[in-house]
């Protein structure tokens, strides 16, 4: 048996794989390529709901321009990921749970639980959140 | 007896009534005037190690200026909050954990967690993080 750690990083390898040879899901959902309901876009972002949500507000917020990570942002990009937060502040308000609260979590490579390689913000919001988160 | 969300929310006010009563203790680490193990710092914002850890990688990204939640952030502050980002990424790589991973939270109000009204970013990592995130 191999070790649960050992299997994930196998998984996520091959996950990286596949996705170099069949292209990046969240870059044909932007290009409508792919169908979802879009809940707010501009020139530089869209935002969709979580397919597997796990608070009764998830939503991703979604950079048009494909970064694969947070590892790949360039200092040119810094205005963009600025944007990507206020995008995310502003989804909060429209699902009318900014006064209450609401996470945001960006995950990166394998042990943070990146499924998707192309850079993603979780809005996260319903819900008492716990501690740690994750 | 209170239900527990009810007790929370009172705390959270309690809270943001002392901060604005003594003053936000971010605003006093930048300033020097409270001790921390400052990891890295510019000259718009610094990185300490959190007080709590959650991951054996676990510090804080703390804006210098004084933004209490991203609720109140300004368009004017996207770049800030792109740098930010940039920064969390950048301290991941000096903790050489950007390529198993990390993930970044960002709590805003009672219902995530937030427990300083200074807008921070938690930078996680060195384990696997689980899901949800909280």
């Amino acid at each position: 048996m191999l070790p649960f750690a050992f299997k994930k990083l196998i998984y996520y390898g091959y996950k990286k794989g596949m996705m170099r040879m069949f292209g990046c899901v969240f870059c044909q959902i932007a290009a409508r390529e792919k169908p979802s309901t879009i809940l707010y876009e501009d020139e530089q972002c869209i935002v969709f709901q979580d397919v597997n949500p796990k608070a009764p507000v998830h939503v991703l917020v979604v950079p048009r321009k494909h970064i694969p990570s947070l590892n790949e942002n360039m200092p040119q990009d810094n205005a963009l990921l600025g944007h990507l937060l206020a995008v995310a502040a502003h989804m909060a308000k429209e699902k009318g749970i900014e006064g209450t609260g609401y996470r945001i979590v960006i995950n990166t490579n394998a042990e943070a639980g990146q499924t998707v390689f192309h850079l993603h913000l979780h809005v996260m919001g319903g819900r008492i959140m716990r501690w740690p988160p994750g």
